[in-house]
């Protein structure tokens, strides 16, 4: 018995120690947490969201804005050298790792400052009987302000052509056609007067040269830069009729600084002689407002123009050339004296390092060059990311890192060809391409009163969407209602979907070297104008001396919380980029876009049934490697939803191949004469860099179908384009299939 | 009392049972593996090195060469197909994860089978005095086999061009040279005839076509293909005097395909004209042996070259033009009826599954498609990648995977113009720029019997000499003495260090697309000749009928055991970088190589002192780069000791930093002229695609200059070049700094 109780007795505590033993040891085992963060991080990292937005302030805004437009901060010039410092020693306080200033020593172009910039109008004997204004009135309480530019075209060439003028609307492709085809007008040896707006003035002055013409002159009709009902600044938001537009009037096609392209302008950088520059226009080209306009025109002779042709002025828009019999004897004689000039600028480049991922980037980069105030273009959006890092050094302070390193960019010479973007783009086009996950763009934040507006890469689409559904509506009137719902009551005019209205990213902000050459996620968001109601371009005022603090504050947004709402768009799209542990890129977007341009681009071909049917031109490959894409786009989303969130290396690859995948639409080769263009799916349309044309590889190879001499040799380049832009697409789905 | 006992007793338990807990909690904590293999599995890892490369034996490399020997397999043809059928189903038999056949159409070049290529001697009235022969005398043993194809130029244009024979030694750049400013002679409109060897043959081709020949002969002088005492074969390794060598004559400088350049050769791939085709030759090329080379040669006129450009023929080696005075009327003609054919080409891809990282590759890829039986060429390299994945497939049956993905490939059509391996890289160029970690070529093994050869990448240097120590000498005499020891003793003629040579990569074989135009590290090994010693190209039979498992087995490996020394160095290699948790690649060693390479092309330009004073050439900024870059270098690699090796992510993060430093020296806008080499430091020479020329943007500049009629222009592309060097150097430093 007492045996047997005692080996009862052992059994018993040989169990009962060894089931505590095994309850620690689970305990242990499951207490101790898992390399990678999983869901749990996610939610506390939506709370750390909210907080990041709702740090953000309207008031800071206006200071921000309010402190950096005092001044003209022309690139180049010392001021704005002192915004850059500024910059660095706040974004340092307010708490990022580390601040630095990053110069390039590039191309940039100044009037003469003792021989000015004019036009005038000449009688036989080579008197000046009328000179365009060589300034603009400098506004109320700016009176003392040395150093504005007065308005010029950046990077004309010197001279002082004198000859007819003819008008040729606002100078776009299809204006120089209907000018030499329909209205039999050739205007080589004349001057051509083309107003501005629709298209980016360096292709108006590329047209231009290609026509033949030996000078252009650009003007803000009111038709372009003046909203009914509205007042001239400063009693309104419209264009007085003494500012002009400035501009530079470059072709870089993506170049970055027209001396060293492809490589950054460094020191030891080699850099070609002038005549081999890239994109400088060979004639002399200057920009004037509609009082100065009224006078070249109102005595032109020649054919009266359809009306489309016609602005709102009170002249006849006859196209000349040259004036009516009366004054037939007078010629038009510009005088340009701009120089080119080597000239150090500075981009300020601060940083997050990432707790998890140090190693990938995501970019909020905006310019900080202005061409006199800049109180809408750039330091509205300028305003806005001082106050996204502002608020991130709060959260950092609170504890917070996010998971990837963020890089915040404030770039010099945007307004001189994207110059400072280009060259960083450049220096660092390793780094980037190989650790890049977006790049959210940040010029102007606001161009107009009425809604959102989003141009950015399809992967975007849904992030941007389901962000904006947590930010408020910054309307009056609109308390409790979401950003997302106040766009889409006001810009639901797609047919794809239920949903607010996004574009395609063209050209013409910093964004170009990131997303068009280098393939990285890209977008950009401000607030708009009523585009079905408002026709004018851009914003009136836009690049001239009425940009000031005081526009903003008193007609665009006085309350600052339509600022607030884009600051929180551009910020919170850089912090799920930055933070959540699964990018929040769709490739699923990318696949209906794809299909979406598909269609528009056969279609387009389409116009030539019987071309196609001769030379054997098919989109069948195109749309194969789209169904292709599709269908590899889902398989990798579904995948998605059983990845193992805890394992690190897992999540890693799957966010490898998210981040790759706009990587996959880059061609080393580029577009056809355009080598720093290497994006398949979308650039910037070769006849208005400011758009954004899908294939546009094939696009304009369809288009030189027109104007070619041998369509055949043209449909053969078609056919070609369709082969790239296929293979593209097919290269593309197979970064998303399961990497072995 | 009983209370206090009670009480007493209950603290007691508690202890007891919590210390039991707290015993099985720690241990649980504990005995919880951490996501990422640390040292542990470094050891095991050793292990499973030993047992890999145990696991390759010199008789299964003896079988398979045996096995894919027996009958001529030219690419395009349905032999090669057979092979690469036999060789998908035995890598699955092997244990692979998976393997496809990848077919491309690409152009290719055959004989016309009804009108044979030959070179004539003709008299006046046109009839043929002299034919050369129109195929090499067959083997024993092969006498039954049909579909040897003869000796011919492969891509040769069509014609019977007729003229005066013209000597030019090897045809090198300097022979044209020599021929024109010292000897006097012009080719323009003459055949010329060179001897093969020292350069690749389309370098002769270009050469001659530059120089105005309308034709081309090449024939192997013994000289060049006979060792001194060795027989011809069968009784010895010596060329016939009817053997002769066949082989492409494209200067495709790495487009692959020559109607498809840049993108893959599939099916809906848009194809240029023949006349748009990259590097096709403009005339008419036949190569043919020394028997009938003395034929053409002894009857010629002249001037007596130089001792330096004779051969071992018993004739003059006069350069022409044309024949003695006896035989002035006799004119030579080339017949040849080549045809070029777009043609189905087979890559068989197998794969292992990684089983950490399936996103990162290591390629072991080596052709399969041979002039004729390939006994060397190419399959003594085949035979060493089948045993490699006969070995991995052991390994795999063992419960083993490679913590990355193996990918083994059998290309077809190297013969053409590395063909299936270009179009292959074109295809996924996107995958592997983002996820390839290197590239292991595997062309013929053995090309001499003396000791072991490398070409690699700077970085792979260290564990190349690692892997040597590991594998045993495979030299009869030397059981104990490893390879490295082996290789050290019989190639210490570097000044660098106390170390075997290793060389710089140059291209004619698949690793071409990989490294030069991808930037992915890669390296080859084969068993050579003593260079000091045996002055002929190559090896005597290279690309003749005579290329047969027997040679191998009679003559150059008789035990196998050096076939299977080289095995063990491609496939220790791949097992390394597959297995390895970091991966061994050695930055340091590159930061010693640029070192190297600048100073010697720096020393190039220092002759010509006045030129770099006059025009402001510098090398400083270049010097400062790599000064950069070796600082970093060392940084990177002493960061590498603190690893912690337990983190997953980190050391993903190291091993990204590493895998993407070759990636660091590609330059996306291509050498100048040559847009498919994108590698800045390293690229085949212009005037020998076989020979390596580091820093070759500098290198071709200052090659011009001595040919340039304006040399202030060819100074500017000197310095521009330099700073496209220092530039993309200090970008590679960049790679390796802390990544934020």
């Amino acid at each position: 018995m007492r045996k047997e109780s005692t080996l009862f007795r052992c059994i018993w505590w040989t169990v009962a120690v060894t089931l505590v033993f095994l309850v620690g040891f689970i305990i242990g085992w499951f207490a101790k947490p898992s390399r990678s963060p999983g869901h749990n991080e996610e939610t506390s990292s939506g709370r750390h969201l909210r907080d990041f937005l709702d740090e953000m302030k309207p008031d800071k805004i206006r200071e921000h804005l309010r402190k950096f437009t005092r001044l003209p901060h022309l690139a180049g010039t010392k001021q704005n050298l002192v915004y850059a410092e500024q910059i660095k020693e706040e974004w340092l306080i307010f708490g990022l790792d580390s601040v630095e200033m990053v110069p390039y020593d590039v191309l940039l172009s100044y009037p003469n400052k003792s021989r000015p910039n004019y036009i005038s109008v000449v009688d036989q004997l080579g008197n000046e009987v009328f000179n365009t204004s060589l300034a603009e009135p400098v506004p109320e309480g700016y009176e003392s302000v040395s150093d504005i530019v007065p308005p010029y075209s950046a990077f004309s060439a010197k001279g002082q052509p004198e000859g007819d003028l003819v008008y040729v609307n606002y100078g776009r492709t299809e204006d120089f056609f209907q000018l030499e085809r329909e209205m039999g007008v050739n205007v080589s040896g004349k001057i051509v007067i083309v107003r501005y707006g629709k298209i980016f003035r360096g292709n108006k002055v590329k047209n231009a040269m290609l026509a033949g013409a030996k000078g252009l002159v650009m003007f803000s009709d009111p038709a372009d830069y003046c909203a009914p009902g509205v007042q001239p600044y400063p009693d309104g938001w419209n264009l007085p009729g003494g500012g002009a537009q400035r501009g530079n009037i470059l072709n870089l096609n993506g170049a970055g600084d027209p001396l060293t392209p492809g490589y950054p302008a460094k020191e030891y950088t080699y850099r070609y002689d002038l005549k081999d520059a890239v994109g400088l226009p060979k004639i002399p080209v200057h920009p004037i407002g509609y009082h100065d306009a009224i006078h070249l025109l109102k005595d032109m002779g020649g054919q009266i123009p359809p009306n489309n042709w016609k602005g709102a002025l009170n002249v006849s828009y006859r196209i000349g050339p040259g004036f009516t019999d009366d004054f037939r004897t007078r010629k038009v004689r510009l005088n340009v004296h701009t120089n080119n000039q080597v000239t150090r600028i500075y981009n300020v480049i601060g940083r997050i390092r990432g707790s998890h991922e140090p190693d990938r980037y995501v970019i909020l980069g905006g310019h900080r060059d202005a061409w006199v105030f800049g109180g809408i273009d750039p330091m509205s959006g300028a305003a806005v990311v001082h106050e996204t890092v502002r608020s991130a050094g709060r959260l950092l302070r609170g504890g917070w890192r996010p998971r990837r390193t963020i890089v915040f960019a404030s770039w010099d010479a945007e307004e001189f060809g994207l110059l400072g973007s280009t060259e960083w783009a450049e220096d660092n086009a390793k780094l980037l391409q190989e650790r890049a996950v977006a790049y959210i763009n940040a010029d102007s934040a606001i161009e107009g009163m009425y809604t959102l507006r989003v141009d950015c890469t399809p992967s975007l689409h849904t992030v941007v969407y389901d962000l904006t559904k947590k930010i408020a509506s910054p309307e009056e009137g609109e308390e409790g209602v979401s950003l997302y719902e106040s766009w889409h009551k006001r810009d639901n005019w797609t047919n794809d979907r239920d949903a607010p209205k996004i574009s395609k990213l063209g050209s013409g902000s910093d964004f170009e070297a990131y997303f068009i050459r280098l393939g990285i996620a890209a977008g950009r968001a401000r607030y708009t104008k009523n585009k079905k109601t408002e026709r004018y371009s851009s914003y009136p005022v836009y690049h001239s001396v009425y940009e000031t603090f005081e526009i903003v504050e008193k007609f665009y947004d006085p309350s600052f919380r339509k600022l607030r709402a884009v600051a929180q768009v551009r910020g919170g799209l850089v912090f799920l980029l930055a933070h959540s542990q699964l990018l929040p890129l769709d490739a699923n977007e990318y696949a209906v876009s794809l299909k979406k341009y598909a269609e528009s681009i056969a279609q387009l071909a389409q116009q030539h049934p019987e071309d196609m049917t001769l030379y054997g031109v098919t989109f069948d490959s195109l749309f194969s490697a789209v169904e292709n894409f599709t269908v590899a786009a889902r398989d990798f989303h579904e995948r998605l939803q059983t990845l193992d969130r805890t394992d690190a290396l897992q999540v890693r690859i799957a966010n490898d191949q998210l981040m790759y995948l706009e990587r996959a639409f880059i061609d080393p080769l580029g577009l056809p004469g355009r080598p720093f263009y290497r994006h398949v799916i979308f650039a910037p349309s070769s006849h208005n860099k400011y758009a954004g044309e899908s294939f546009p590889g094939i696009y304009d190879s369809l288009f030189d179908i027109e104007n070619s001499a041998r369509p055949e040799k043209a449909w053969e380049e078609v056919k070609r384009q369709i082969s790239i832009a296929a293979f593209t697409v097919h290269a593309a789905a197979m970064t998303l299939t399961p990497p072995a």
